[in-house]
């Protein structure tokens, strides 16, 4: 039972953790390491080079953290048990298969043509959380429908292309020649148009040369994009979150239903305690010291601990029934109010009148306007400066106005800590928030001064690195904005919306680590299959754009050469390019050229994994969380109805 | 009452429909009329006018029409209830100003500068459905949290646009600079940046200058579209959803309730006619034939009127019960089983034989074997001809292939009809549909051949106007792709799918009624705002693009002429392309260049209101219907959870 909880404790869970992000973060920093400035092909430095053995001996202290990690869960499930369950036998796999490589690669000193353990290592992530396969089992399910979907869609696809190259084939008049020529010019060509109409990626430009001739052309685009992007896609979104919807109930339902049966299990071995040692003279039941005991012992929320132990005081030396023990454990499920420490008192009748002045809240509304204020300010400087050129800029009024706001915040900190003491004043974490923005404000703008001397008419800051302090100084008075999120609770509708997005991050974390396996597996599959393809054009890499004669709308003339995948980062950013959808034609198209045709199916995969699954994933958890807390009552009386 | 039962008449309610449609078209032909053969407006020759006098006769008909069915409605409602229902009052008041508008503009000859009329029109589509009323109420509901997410999206727009420009805001390099000259100039040309990429439509465009100079500039811009376009818009679609969810449940409880009630006063009101005549010897209650004699007056399906009968005949003379009676016309909900009939009975045992061979089920798996034949034949044909010029194309092969598919169809619906009779081949609504194609592919088949001869090595028909006759065979055989849809119902998963497509299209109506008023407005305001602002480039017309001068990615360089306001079927077409949002930040600045900078207003208007809204609704219309076809069970479950 110790290797249990040792197992189980903060440490160790922790540890693992970070050993899992350790790992995967490897990848900015390996052979094509991300550590240049800029991803784009012309102005690249050379990329710095890791020495041969910096990143393997991290990766094989991880490696021997799952190890370790492995065994412990190994013995903890006892041996049958570990035959049957298919998450470790495929752990053990991956481990073998990784520390196999990672000995292939070390001979070799760092030379080997490819890297199979990279693409393993997310699984390391997928394993560790049982949310996250969940989900994945969830997809799994839905999988057969969306193929439904997926099989309409491609018929749909098929029927228009075959209909369009029809349509467009004869030699009548230019327009349709033109739209031959440039959409429909073969079968995967007039595909790869209307897979990407599909995504309205290419709208209004793939049936403009039809169009222009005549209008009824216009028509075959409509109905085209009518039914596959608005009808079926729409549908898919729908089968996903149909699935989807059932299967957080579930895990809501399973989540409750276990607690129960761990409170009633708990019952049941207290009572068998007791009534042992005593024979059970009044019935059976728990004895509340008995209960005492055995909660001063478990780890739990202080607060929470507290509320138990006095509930538990309260009824005095009967031994509890099951229901009544039961009920002691829902106070678990109540929120936790916090109670802020007293103010301190003062005893000069001046001093307390300036405490009441400044402990109200209409002292944090003077303070609301006055930032709203210093907003405005920067605001109407940033629309005055944009037509000036920034060398001419006279920020000596703006360094003065900052100056005076920064004043009165530091001021507003003080007489609250004055008014609500320290420990009053770092309760609320509102005032926590503003405390530090002020400090690091006042802190910033003395080393401003310090750097730049005295604001005086026709001062101006000069500028250098990424930001200069003097732009960091404007850049955090804007974080001001914050402040004004405060008031967003005391509005009923804002209030729904902002406990949901509250709510929806929590629940964001088994998306945002399938997000992140899904990102990782096809940026390593699309670095080693793209990388180094996308060259640099032939000009001296002078800052002068030297696209003239590349044709409007392709990779060359848009200067989209920072999007390749020379490298983790930039490959990351080249798929969250093609997710976002919009003009991945640009992609298919420069790709086919420099790659060859199969690389199309790397990009329609990535796009239906991320941008059609993915994203109705996200739609659907949405959906969910917001219909639960919208009507909570119908989602538990719907609940109730499925537990009886 | 007969005046009632005359206004709810099929032929009434019918001339009342035929006039509102044709009320609404009149907007294609009245005076910029869309009768021309393209919108463009390099190529466009001078449309038609109407003459004065034609399309206002046509008008005042159907105004006529309108008076006296709000006279009708007027005198069947009682002049306390009319004066009540705002419906009604708004109706009262359209009709009048739009007779006002029409008499003046007959006495000013037609050259009236605007006419008030048009844009009231799509009000008389709107007041003639309880669905879209409904509907627009749900929508006013909903709208205070849409709201209030919409202020959500609008701080974030405003602070990341504040953001943006402090950060491009330097002179210290050339991306940051180029970043902030091409999207970031000044405070309107930087929202409206941030606003296009909320929709994603410049994605990468707009943080490519920045991204090249730089990796981290790109995180900016990712943030912006996670949060933007990701978490805010679809809690949109989140919260129209919730709203949209219950009030569609709402509305199919009242019907049921509705229906309930209404078959329960028809069992008081019969079991007090019986009551009154016999003094009820056996109990309350209704005699069967009574109620036979009110069935055979009621207008029912003849399907429906047969069961009911029937089941009331089964009772026999005993008086029914109120839930007997309740459950007799339960049969309503039941669908129809339609049955054939019987197959015409031959004599010789060969006809006989032969009739068991083609009426089998494996003659019809036959057919759609040729079908797919032919389908793969033109596929091949398509594919070989696509790299050929089609001056060189050689259709021998293809027209001889087609002439014997054309017979085999023929021959198998000549075969169908011996074998089942021409009554029992009709009731299959498929065979209708291949009777019909089959006939129509062989009338052109055979004006084909008159025209052209007989197919020989080298033929190939000549082209002539849209499509020529050859075309159209070729088209028409795509039209065999919809013989495969009867398979569908044959695959689990594809059935449910296609169950939701055909309820979605019953729900469809009210939906597709508020887009058609909502382009209908938008098409008339855009009409009067934008029309010829556009103007042809000065170059003399011809085909050459005359384009090299304009800068890429402009509306000029894109040729997107077509989409303009000149007349209501380009405005149409022009407001689908900004529904559909991609590349809609040409238009806006093509308007913005050619009209002022309020044509923005118009812009992002149509996209709040189509896009951001009526898509949602379709959504959520759409989830609605897949999550009750799903499992109606738990659908019903809550429905009589809210009854209770």
């Amino acid at each position: 039972l110790w290797l249990y909880r040792w197992y189980y404790s903060d440490l160790c869970q922790g540890t693992l953790n970070f050993a899992i992000y350790l790992i995967l973060s490897l990848a900015f920093i390996e052979t094509p390491s991300s550590l240049s400035r800029t991803a784009d092909v012309r102005y690249r430095s050379p990329p710095w080079e890791p020495p041969c053995g910096l990143t393997e001996s991290v990766e094989v202290l991880c490696l021997l953290v799952f190890v370790a990690d492995l065994s412990t869960k190994g013995y903890l499930f006892g041996r049958a048990h570990f035959q049957k369950n298919l998450w470790l036998l495929a752990y053990l796999g991956v481990l073998i298969v990784s520390l196999v490589d990672w000995t292939v690669s070390v001979s070799l000193l760092c030379r080997e043509p490819l890297r199979v353990r990279r693409l393993l290592r997310p699984f390391f992530l997928l394993q560790n959380s049982s949310m996250m396969k969940k989900t994945l089992k969830c997809i799994r399910w839905s999988l057969p429908q969306m193929a439904s979907v997926g099989l309409l869609l491609a018929i749909h696809l098929c029927f228009f292309t075959m209909f369009g190259m029809l349509l467009f084939a004869g030699e009548k008049d230019d327009g349709q020649n033109r739209e031959r020529m440039t959409y429909f010019r073969n079968l995967p060509d007039a595909l790869t148009s209307l897979l990407v109409l599909l995504t309205t990626a290419n709208n209004p430009d793939v049936m403009i040369p039809a169009y222009s001739r005549n209008r009824a052309y216009a028509i075959f685009f409509i109905v085209f994009t009518l039914i596959g992007s608005l009808f079926l896609m729409n549908l898919l979104t729908a089968i996903i979150y149909s699935r989807f919807r059932g299967y957080l109930m579930q895990s809501l339902q399973t989540s409750l239903f276990r607690r129960r049966l761990g409170t009633r299990a708990a019952y049941e071995v207290l009572s068998s305690m007791s009534g042992k040692g005593e024979a059970s003279p009044q019935g059976v039941g728990v004895k509340p010291q008995n209960l005492l005991h055995v909660l001063r012992k478990v780890q739990l929320n202080s607060f929470h601990k507290q509320a138990l132990i006095e509930k538990v005081c309260s009824y005095g030396d009967v031994p509890l029934s099951a229901s009544e023990f039961q009920r002691i454990f829902n106070e678990l499920d109540k929120t936790v109010v916090k109670e802020h420490p007293a103010r301190p008192e003062y005893q000069s009748p001046f001093l307390q009148s300036a405490q009441f002045l400044f402990g109200h809240y209409y002292f944090d509304y003077l303070g609301n306007f006055i930032a709203l204020g210093n907003l405005v300010s920067i605001c109407v400087f940033l629309v005055l400066d944009a037509d000036v050129l920034p060398g001419d800029r006279d920020d000596f009024i703006l360094g003065i106005l900052n100056c005076i706001f920064i004043l009165y915040y530091v001021l507003e900190m003080l007489l609250k800590v004055f008014a609500l003491g320290l420990r009053g004043y770092l309760s609320y974490p509102s005032n926590v928030f503003d405390g530090l923005l002020t400090t690091v404000l006042l802190v910033l703008e003395i080393s401003t001064l310090a750097v730049y001397r005295f604001p005086h008419p026709g001062w101006r800051p000069q500028m250098q690195g990424l930001l200069s302090l003097w732009d960091m100084v404007r850049l955090l008075n804007m974080l001001i904005v914050f402040r004004f999120l405060r008031i967003i609770p005391n509005m009923k509708p804002m209030a729904v919306v902002a406990s949901t997005v509250l709510g929806l991050i929590q629940n964001m974390r088994a998306f945002g680590g399938i997000l992140v396996v899904v990102y990782y597996v096809f940026a390593i599959i699309g670095i080693n299959l793209f990388r180094g393809i996308i060259v640099a054009p032939p000009g001296n890499g002078s800052l002068a754009p030297a696209n003239g004669s590349a044709p409007c709308g392709s990779f060359e003339q848009l200067e989209y050469w920072a999007n390749n995948f020379d490298d983790f980062a930039a490959a990351l950013i080249t798929l969250w390019n093609v997710m976002v959808v919009n003009n991945w034609q640009v992609f298919l198209d420069a790709y086919r050229r420099y790659s060859g045709p199969w690389s199309k199916i790397y990009f329609v995969s990535w796009w239906l994994v991320s941008s059609v699954i993915w994203v109705n994933l996200f739609l659907a958890l949405m959906l969910e969380n917001f219909l639960h807390k919208w009507d909570p009552q119908s989602h538990l009386q719907s609940l109730a109805g499925t537990e009886e």
